[in-house]
This record gives C-alpha cells, sequence and structure tokens, in this order.
C-alpha cells in the first residue's frame, strides 16, 4: 500500500452482525477501525479474542462488561480492553461505536459473524 | 495488562502539540487511539512516520494531503495512511479528529512535540 486511502462511512458495505447490530470496516496492515451501529437492545453476546481493542462511544449509550467490570458508556468514554479478556455489551439506547483492533479481525475482513453473535 | 480500562477524553490530560491543536491518547501494547482538536487555521506540516495510521473526521472541516492527492474531509471521512507515507493538514474549520496509530507513537507517550510542528 503506497497511497493514501479516503472513505466515508455511508459509501461502505454494512453487513448485520447479529439482531440489531450492524458493522462497517476500514482496515490496513495493523490495525482495523469498525462502526458499530447498535439498537436499542443489542446484545454483544461475551467473548474474547486476542485482537487489542480500544472502543471509543460516539453517541448513545453502551452497558459495558469486562474482566468482571460493568459500566455505563457515553459520548466522550473509551475503553481499553488488553488481549483475550472476556467482555460484553447491551445497548441501552440506540449507539454508535467506533472500534480498533489490532491485529485486524480476519473474521470481519470476510464478513464472517462470530460464533458469539449466532 | 489483565483488565479493562476505562477513560472518558475529558478527564485525560491535553498536551499543546503546536499553535491551535490539542491532543490526548489512550494507548495500549499494539495501538494508540489519539483525540486531536485542531482550531480553525491550524495547520500539520508535511511529515511521515513508520506507524500505519487511520484518521477519522467526527467534526468540523480538514484539509488532508497524503501522498500528493488533497481532499477536504469532514464528519464521518475516514482515511487509512500506509507506513511512511507523506501526509499533512490544515483545519479550514474547528475540527474534532480521532487519529489511531500502530503501532502507538513513541513520541507521544513522553509528550514530546514533533520537528514538523516546531
Amino acid at each position: 500500500m503506497s497511497k493514501g486511502t479516503f472513505y466515508n462511512w455511508n459509501d461502505l458495505p454494512q453487513v448485520d452482525m447479529g439482531p440489531g447490530i450492524k458493522r462497517r470496516f476500514v482496515s490496513g496492515e495493523k490495525v482495523m477501525s469498525v462502526q458499530f451501529v447498535l439498537e436499542k437492545g443489542a446484545v454483544v453476546n461475551k467473548h474474547e479474542h486476542p485482537h487489542e481493542q480500544i472502543t471509543h462511544v460516539l453517541s448513545g449509550k453502551l452497558e459495558f462488561t469486562v474482566g468482571g467490570e460493568t459500566r455505563i458508556m457515553t459520548s466522550g468514554d473509551v475503553l481499553h480492553i488488553p488481549s483475550n479478556l472476556p467482555h460484553s455489551a447491551v445497548a441501552l439506547e440506540e449507539t454508535l461505536n467506533l472500534e480498533i483492533f489490532s491485529p485486524p479481525r480476519e473474521d470481519f475482513l470476510t464478513d464472517e459473524i462470530p460464533d458469539y453473535m449466532k
């Protein structure tokens, strides 16, 4: 990759990840940015992955549980999740969430739906 | 790191990076998230770094030049910059920008001001 690539979220394909959850992504070699749109009541079941994660809530309200600790996250809240730490979430309102993964989630590259969302 | 860490941007220290540019960061081992607040007219001079970058404009208007291509970026626009590709930016309005780096920017960890901002 020897050039910059410009995107707009609205132009990128949106994948249904599970009930009330849609995702889009932009990925490089070392890092992936994923936009999640969660409807109120949407649930991300407890799961873990070797990919390091930083979650940014841009709008809405998300109840996030990580390593046994539960917090309500709203706009401006950020969460760092180290590799292989179990986490889960429930959208208390419609929520726009930006999640960063390093390395990129290989399963998202192939539009795969993770087992924890089935 | 065996636990999740919750932050809010407003609680994190803000560093003056140069005229009209302030930054805050959250960093893990493999990836760093940096919030930039740019005043209208603020300039990020042309520079490059080995760190892969994904830029997200959250609000405002940014004229971004990368690899010789210039685009106006507004809310919802995303830009992937591969390693070592020169880039620069001018804030056309007050802009809130989220930039992701992998690996983390070592110079930001020490509150260093890059040469290109001096």
